[in-house]
């Protein structure tokens, strides 16, 4: 099975586009828990434990874990065999480089640790991206615009009357098919949300950027439309009780979100 | 004592400007090699080994280690404990996030690793070259103008009369000191290059793509002028031979390359 067919059936059996981003502070975790990296293994095990009856997508954000240099990387090995197969993962590495690096970086995403998608960085442009497409069943979610302040300086740029963002969407849309390749588009920019949808109305959208970063969910919800979507929640649930029980109070706040951002059948 | 002034004493005691760049490829080692990550940490030993003693800078492409997973990072913990403590080490990374994720990155490369500077992609903007700008003796090397062919496809834009990629070295030449901030720029455009020295006339240059992607060295070194530049070379010499007694190869081949990039006392 495709990945991109593992995602919709994954967003059917839950019911919700909601997708859980593993984002572990180790200044913010419950009571009980020190800033070592076996505390931050423990805590998402226990994150995944309370919410993967109810989650059809898990982001695992690369930089929270690298920190710890290998013994990091080893905990996110532990953390990919631990995710149910049936539950669509996305490595939130951002990576991108000349042609023989990415085919490194590729492997390292998809046969290595085994991630369903991965998200990449545009700047260097189609070589930069294709060893990644080569995995005919994997899926690749370019950076297109940005939640981020920052995201302003380049992204908004304007070139021949479109932004640079509008550019990065149309010249990589013919890159691979609608089904292989999605795109990273913050939650902060509705509208620009749905100036993109226009430009790829069937492929998928990695949202992040609601909760903690001012995104709005009814006016994402309303810019993207019944297209699919993956909408990311981190600090928003796993940092919503820092207490010794925190398991009940993280499965909680997953199904509130869950439930606010549903999926017809 | 600065990563910068460390990088300006280590080209002076070598009298070069070549940059070694460490991209082990398994399928590429010499004889008696496999392709498990102990033979690629132990070919790199090798090669440390051979050019230290001519070498000012190492460039580890973390690409080439990633790939193995936590094994992969546990390579560059030893590699990085085996460099000589005078020698300038960036870890290209091509690393660049949201600003908390950005921080973890610049935790990893600079406190974890001990790395002297790393390469950055600019899409995200300032806030996620920011963290790594926090460490202020180290040195960050923002992607300017990449040296593959997919480089065209978004820094070739062009918006207000100038390409995307001069927008990128205009903006962010004001985010730190010459001292701290260097530029990424491919050695296959050398009037490129000439632009881009014109706008950041001290910062440094990190100029990969000579030999194998077909950079020309004396259009290169015109270009830049007598400012500071790290000349990366890899498969160029770390290829050259794929014999059991790779290392004097590796050496001569080194020796060569350092003499064509030399610094006037």
């Amino acid at each position: 099975m495709t990945s991109h067919k593992k995602l919709i059936n994954a967003q059917k059996r839950t019911h919700t586009r909601l997708c859980v981003g593993l984002d572990p502070d180790s200044s913010k975790l419950p009571k009980g828990f020190g800033p070592a990296v076996e505390d931050i293994l423990k805590f998402t095990l226990g994150v995944i434990e309370a919410t993967e009856s109810v989650v059809p997508v898990y982001k695992i954000n690369f930089a929270f874990f690298e920190k710890f240099g290998a013994k990091g990387f080893s905990a996110i090995e532990t953390i990919m065999e631990r995710i149910p197969e049936n539950i669509f993962t996305i490595a939130d590495a951002k990576r991108g480089d000349i042609g023989n690096s990415s085919r490194m970086y590729a492997d390292m995403i998809f046969s290595h640790f085994n991630f369903d998608a991965v998200t990449i960085s545009p700047y260097m442009g189609s070589d930069s991206v294709e060893p990644f497409l080569e995995y005919k069943d994997k899926m690749v979610f370019l950076l297109a615009r940005t939640s981020n302040k920052g995201g302003d300086d380049f992204q908004s740029l304007i070139s021949d009357g479109k932004f640079i963002y509008e550019h990065v969407v149309e010249k990589s849309s013919s890159w691979a098919s609608a089904e292989q390749l999605g795109y990273v588009v913050g939650a902060t920019r509705p509208e620009e949300l749905a100036k993109i949808r226009k430009i790829v109305p069937a492929n998928a959208l990695l949202i992040p950027g609601i909760g903690t970063q001012g995104g709005d969910l009814e006016s994402v919800l309303k810019a993207n439309g019944s297209a699919t979507a993956i909408i990311n929640v981190s600090r928003g649930i796993i940092f919503t009780e820092v207490r010794e029980d925190y398991q009940e109070d993280i499965y909680l706040a997953t199904l509130s979100y869950a439930e606010l951002l549903p999926i017809e059948d």
